[in-house]
């Protein structure tokens, strides 16, 4: 069994890992942090845990954390940086699923963050948990940068084009959306009810956090910097990530055969035939990405459909995944649940 | 392993019932059939279960049916009548989630579903499937009539009372909400998205047919015929039943302690505590069912609120416990999955 | 013209002021207050009013106010009773939208809104705005109390039963289910949409607010006072009130007639034919309440269903329909846009 | 008065016609025709319009049609062309909301429709109706073609820059999104709440019938063929379409300034501040485009963001601003209603 802690349970990305963990046969649930919370139940918070999860929250800097053999950060941004440090000395792993540890260059997420990192030394050894590009780095990683939901779906939907060298990767064009959860579980106007169902909009078309996240990524695999367009949209669902990606083809490929043989054997990307439309809701709860690529009237711009839960894929189900490989566990783990359909 | 056929999988209690089956450890689907879909893969129609049904689905009169240890009927009212003596015979256990074998009185079945029943001495043999009031009788039964979503939602509400004698049976109210799934996944212009999202209305306020099958449960319980009105609405959600209870109290008791003690050591009863309001999405693809009981300004009128996932509890999710109950498993297997929320 | 002011624009029944008065061909929109927004144009925090309100919210205490005709308070509980004694000593008519002097017993009030009440000697002059009432002491009020929303829909469907003493007044039992926007644009956790949407949920069983302001109506119709149970629940939509009302019969009547009968020449109240189920979107954005009676199975209970939309019948449409009874205006004067169908 | 026939009411656009034209001050709707519905009233059907819309439904071949001054048709593809000839000859000018006018080129129309066009000699008369581009041939038009909800959007988001020559005609991408009325009020599964709700797809990546006819206007803008990369989504809302559009800039330009200039006195089209997001809930129900433009990064990618009501400006709004030009009204005549928010 692996000794887990939660720190920042609350949010929606700690009571997802809640769940995936309350029923992975090898998971037990040690302790769960809220600064709010302390020692409220967290069935009380969260019914739908009841007589299933009987932890209560317990304070911030509980001790019981440093007995874990594993640590998952469900925190805003510049938590888990101040708090790693001491943990991984006590040899404890941590999973982050917050922003601090992902982007190498502190510099650029200093900028992108607006706030000093409080512990860069550990950004190099950090290993961004993307399994499906870092898998052996993140079984043997002390800490794992648990990817963003909009970098992992479009990075997957991108990354066999550009690690192919079939598309001009200066100009890439992602337009992403996300369901309202991805906002959080803060109270704040523009995410209620009356304001963002039967509505929808783009956001953050400036510049987005996650964009040096995935232009990061698509780099590594181009192997030089990439021009990427970014545009996030709010959509009036719950979960769910649609990512609908641009990019304009260098060379004759066979588009279809180029992503079932980049993901064939990842337990968790499920390459369509061709000529498909995933829907969001066909990964509704489970921790797959499904893509679909196509070629429109054979032109020269391909146009990729990526879609993936952004609470399970996009955050708690690759942070299990992420811990199956560190603890060596089978890949599927406690992460085998069908989806949600209707 | 149970040997398991569908009849009618294209649905969606059929879909939902292959989304509990494809993770229950005893469970060998075997086959699944559709009179219009006949040799399409399952996975085909509904991606969300690529890679974990390989099935297609078979002509309705398919030979395996009667090699399989039970048969769900997932169809249409008026099928099940028709083909479950020669399955019964051939020592098949069918468990009906449609109505045909719900009522005991045929005349008033004939009724309501405005039909002419095929198979009257089965339904004198079928055991209406609510654990909660008939779990030694299914655990023998040849053949089981799974209860309707309303009729399991307002039964569970109202039994402690009725069964306690402590309110006038005389006039029960059930106001009851239901996601639009509830209506089945034919194209009809009424529940289209356009329709029915943003929008409330009742209808069948004239009379619905679950208004004799929750009739007959309760007078069951009473003793004495009950005085029922039954009023059901659409609500804009995907899943869900929340029934509002109604009842004039005639003597004091603990209504706190009664639910708790009726449900006591129920596997899929959840007594909320006192003051508590229940709400759908907190049972959301699980088969559980939660209650809370009022008093409001200790007046003498009783409010029961109950909530269930129309879809599971309200039926794949009983049948799967029925079938557990017929073949000696633990009541939980396979049904052990945590409610999805958000 | 009517030389209009609103104190506290923005929230969602200020902005359907500005919406239904900006098109409102007698009024003249002179200033609207706001603490916190002070100095910004109206179009910029609503920019479905640019082009067509050309104000900024100004300062709380605007000396402008002084200089309307009337004032409507758009505010939470307990403005509107400090400042309106100034106004209408000044010679300004007001309507105050939230429920400062709706409840004619200052003690009641006092209990339930948990405030000392800042102006007792108002209250007894107030005039309750609901026009199918008090349609004469509106056309000469200083002051009125807009009635709730919950109020309005389920006063309307009771009165014609209660006036014409043909129900148990004893045993009342209101249903209500209200959109999210009933719940204000205020930022908090259970109204966001990943938490409201998909899904459905009763509150305040022990006690709403709007309990005893219903009483208080039903009870000046009945000339005793009446039993009421009310059930209030967060229904996921944005606009709508629905309330399924239940009351015993106690002699033979004609029902349809004696709704149809109650209503004749009322403007905005619609008795639909029989056996009709109102939807909420029927009255969606427009000033109507729509109302079905039903008598189900023959027996001796009526159901009555009753539909508005809770931010127009339900609060400032309401409001300018008292306006226009004030000025001497016709009552359909800017309130004759259709529903918004689908 | 405009004497207005409608053929095919039973839709939404049909709907939406009516309800704009029931508070048009020039419109006098004379007759409304539907195969199936011939002798219902229409507000049996749309309870929206009791007591304000008194017309019955009529024989599709109603001679009233004949003595109106302009008849729409809110008619599936394929209707407007076998009847128009015969109206046009009596003198009836027709505004046709379907296809069948839209095309220039038959056979491409022929192709995309996949049938024989009945009356390509008409085609050629056809004015296309976005009165944004061809507002004096609409004036004197016989027959207007109204333009499709997608290719409202995009064009004038797009026809800025093209009309300019700023940017590379050769690869634009529009990523558009619609609400599911978009797809009409047809019973059909995919559409169902239960398939639609809390769900996002892409569809017609290989090609959609609103492909050809937004290449067409672009073109026409240019001066060249475009390349035009179209992939529209479905939404989970009732109306709004959201185009989100791409392309790269071949020279230095203040866009703000660009479409500030070019819909300068517009009446309907609206350029919000740089840096803005508009939302589709700002144009509900109103005749509106909302268009704002990015240059992201001051990278050479242009996105513009560009809403509409699909069923207003989308089709029945704009073919009433093309009739109040076709009969010499003020254009804004019966279209001023505010968007409804929220």
């Amino acid at each position: 069994m692996v000794r887990i802690g939660i720190v920042g349970g609350t949010g929606y990305t700690g009571v997802e890992l809640l769940r995936l963990l309350a029923q992975h046969p090898q998971a037990e649930l040690v302790c769960i942090t809220s600064r709010k919370e302390e020692g409220m139940a967290v069935a009380d918070m969260f019914p739908s845990l009841r007589g299933r999860v009987d932890l209560k929250f317990s304070a911030p800097q509980s001790a019981s954390l440093g007995a874990c053999d594993v640590v998952f950060f469900a925190t805003p941004n510049g938590i888990a940086m101040e708090q790693t440090r001491a943990l991984v000395d006590a040899g404890v792993r941590v999973i982050d699923l917050a922003a601090d540890f992902r982007i190498r260059d502190v510099t650029v997420w200093e900028q992108w963050y607006g706030m000093k990192h409080a512990c860069p030394d550990l950004v190099e050894e950090a290993v961004y948990g993307l399994p499906e590009v870092n898998r052996e780095a993140i079984r043997r990683a002390r800490l794992v940068a648990n990817p963003g939901c909009y970098p992992t779906a479009v990075q997957l939907g991108f990354l066999p084009l550009i690690e192919a060298g079939v598309v001009d990767a200066g100009m890439l064009i992602a337009d992403a959306k996300s369901g309202v959860s991805g906002a959080g579980r803060k109270a704040e106007v523009h995410t209620l009810f009356a304001e963002a169902s039967d509505n929808f909009k783009a956001y953050g078309v400036a510049g987005h956090r996650h964009l040096p996240e995935i232009r990061q990524g698509l780099a590594r695999a181009a192997g030089v910097p990439v021009g990427l367009t970014f545009v996030p949209h709010l959509t009036p669902m719950i979960r769910g990530i649609h990512a609908t990606l641009y990019a304009r083809l260098t060379r004759e490929v066979d588009l279809q055969s180029l992503f079932e043989t980049r993901y064939r054997g990842e337990p968790f990307v499920d390459v369509l035939p061709a000529g498909s439309h995933p829907e969001t809701r066909s990964v509704r709860s489970a921790n797959t990405c499904r893509v679909a690529v196509h070629r429109p009237q054979q032109g020269d711009v391909v146009v990729v459909l990526s879609v993936i839960d952004n609470l399970v894929k996009g955050a708690s189900g690759q942070a299990v995944h992420n811990m199956n490989l560190m603890f060596g566990l089978p890949e599927r783990t406690g992460l085998d649940q069908l989806p949600l359909m209707p």
